[in-house]
């Protein structure tokens, strides 16, 4: 049996999820658009799901806007915030997800970008560099879908909120692997993606804090209140809300289940003579290790591991198809030669120790095959 | 057992849909994007059910882009249009879904609308009316949500195709009801969705014809040929696949068996003295027919339906909140008296003959019981 360990790039769906949404894909239907009663059964659904949703990210129902998946999530957070305020700067970080990076690019006419220091942290210094006085809009993600590093978001906050100036997080690594507290943290927007907690791929939570200023940005209907016109997909957000539900009630068993297979697995690495990790000395998801084999490629690794049926990443899945260094290890500042050797090992609740040892068998095996086949190659030239 | 006769606002999964569905739900999961085992079966998932959707249009598989609904492909199609092509005049017709209608407002410096004569049907003189050197880009629907008229898209294609304007269609309630040929037709770009055919909500495809320039409107991968970033929602394309290949199989028995449901709800309709069935002289879908009895608003009459169990629509789904007549029926001109007492009923696969009898039946009732408490309070006063 093939071994999963890419759990931040998505995680199975939970068989008690899918036992949540299959009554609403059956043969009961109706548009939440509808104001006959099989529309507001489908709106009741959604409602509920709010509710659950909500309380995973410290947040109230209200401020919960369903969207199709975190992509769409912080492409209207950053396009929706410029189409109100015209003249406002926003500043991103260096490592946040490129469907931050991307539309901060493309779509945005001033956005800068915050600087992280060796271990991918962002610092007070870091903010101070890029913040100008048109600054309105920051955006620093809780934690890193690459190295699983944890940020410090409390001092980030405060020196926003000093400057009047709104805080988004990207919470989509963080929800279900750690506590949130939208509320009581002082951010005004959170990015929250059910497929990465067990939930269903195909939607999205933006949660909301009214005082910041947002337009649409899909237009033709006043689903969501009026911030995303579109047929509500029902199953998914119901499905959404009982993910939500499930990581709120288990987040500390899962969290010590991925941490004692990853400090496992870490125990085991380090007994590989030539091994970096990642950011090991900052605050990291309990999940996730990203380390280094000095002299193997990542990617090639990867492909190697996928042969021997172990499944891995070696950067951000959204950008595996490149071979150039991921951008939040160039961001660390990374040697390329280090950059280029990432593999990442992500944890989920299914995951076993078995599936530790496996890997381990598995890497020691590839580096031991190799070194054979470099000693015969030396040989026969 | 309730009623549903809303199937343009969202028709029920079929049961083989989601047999298609749950394999790509379940313990076995993986982000496309990744490179392993586990991402390339869900990638290859994807390219099965685009091969099947693009069958159902009559396209090729490498002119579908998946999104996340008919909103988004028409918003996508409208503002990544207008991206590439910043001094090009749009015009869509006044009967659009306001997924359609509302971008044209509120994402555009230059949309015009092209009026519809009395049976809502779009005209050439309609078009040249409209029509400036300016103009790249023309939209006008197959068959209309609320009425079901079906356009005669032919005359307008070549008077598009003569002056070098890109056409696009809005398929999203013909598909699985009439037989579609993107390819042969000469449109360049055909919106269809899979919850209007008995397939999963949260998907739906734009066919696009290369030739048509289009940028991305959201950022963050280089996902669907790099005109649609974010993970795909695999389950619901997979499902959309099988949908389109259900539709496309039992084409004409559908269409034939809710005919023979709309017809025998004419028949019986035309039994009440004071019936108007909107567009009658026109080509309408097999399965629609919207109507109005004289003297019963249109809301309250759904409402009361409802309360007999039976659910019906008064207007679009997505604006039926609305108290104001449709902006469909506003195009058409009708009287306001008349389009606000309008009744849209929809069948589909499901329903059974029945059906037809337990609707007049109440409309019956309701009429008789409307006109027995006039009498009473004329009595009282």
């Amino acid at each position: 049996m093939a071994v999963y360990l890419d759990n931040n790039a998505t995680t199975a769906l939970d068989e008690k999820v899918l036992e949540a949404m299959l009554p609403y894909m059956g043969q009961i239907t109706g548009n939440p658009s509808s104001v006959h009663r099989f529309g507001r059964l489908q709106k009741d659904a959604i409602e509920q799901a709010r509710e659950l949703v909500a309380r995973l990210a410290g947040a109230r129902a209200e401020q919960v806007i369903f969207t199709s998946g975190g992509t769409e999530s912080n492409n209207l957070l950053l396009n929706g915030f410029n189409r109100k305020n015209k003249a406002a700067r926003i500043a991103v970080s260096a490592i946040e997800h490129m469907s931050l990076l991307e539309p901060a690019q493309h779509l945005l006419p001033a956005a800068d970008i915050i600087p992280v220091d060796e271990n991918g942290l962002v610092k007070l210094a870091g903010l101070e560099q890029v913040m100008t006085e048109q600054t309105s809009l920051l955006s620093v993600m809780i934690a890193n879908n690459e190295t699983g590093v944890v940020q410090n978001l409390a001092p980030l906050i405060n020196f926003a909120a000093e400057r009047d100036c709104y805080f988004h997080t990207d919470a989509s690594q963080a929800a279900g692997k750690i506590a949130l507290d939208f509320v009581d943290s002082g951010v005004h927007a959170m990015t929250i993606s059910a497929h990465k907690l067990y939930g269903p791929v195909g939607v999205d939570a933006l949660i909301l804090d009214k005082r910041l200023p947002l337009s649409k940005i899909q237009f033709g209907g006043s689903q969501e209140k009026n911030l995303r016109a579109g047929t509500e997909n029902v199953p998914a957000i119901v499905g959404f809300g009982r993910a939500a539900e499930l990581a709120l009630t288990s987040l500390q068993t899962t969290a010590s289940h991925v941490r004692s297979l990853r400090d496992a697995l870490e125990k085991g690495l380090k007994e590989f003579s030539t091994i970096s990790i990642f950011a090991e000395p900052a605050e990291r998801l309990p999940n996730t290790v990203q380390f280094a084999i000095e002299g193997f490629d990542g990617e090639t690794m990867l492909m190697q591991l996928d042969r021997k049926a172990i499944a891995v990443s070696s950067g951000s899945a959204c950008t595996s198809g490149k071979t150039e260094p991921s951008h939040v290890l160039k961001a660390m500042k990374l040697a390329d030669a280090l950059a280029n050797s990432a593999i990442r090992v992500s944890f989920g609740k299914n995951n076993t120790m078995s599936d530790v040892e496996k890997l381990l068998a598995a890497l020691h095996d590839i580096i031991e095959i190799n070194q054979h086949s470099s000693v015969m190659m030396a040989a026969t030239v």
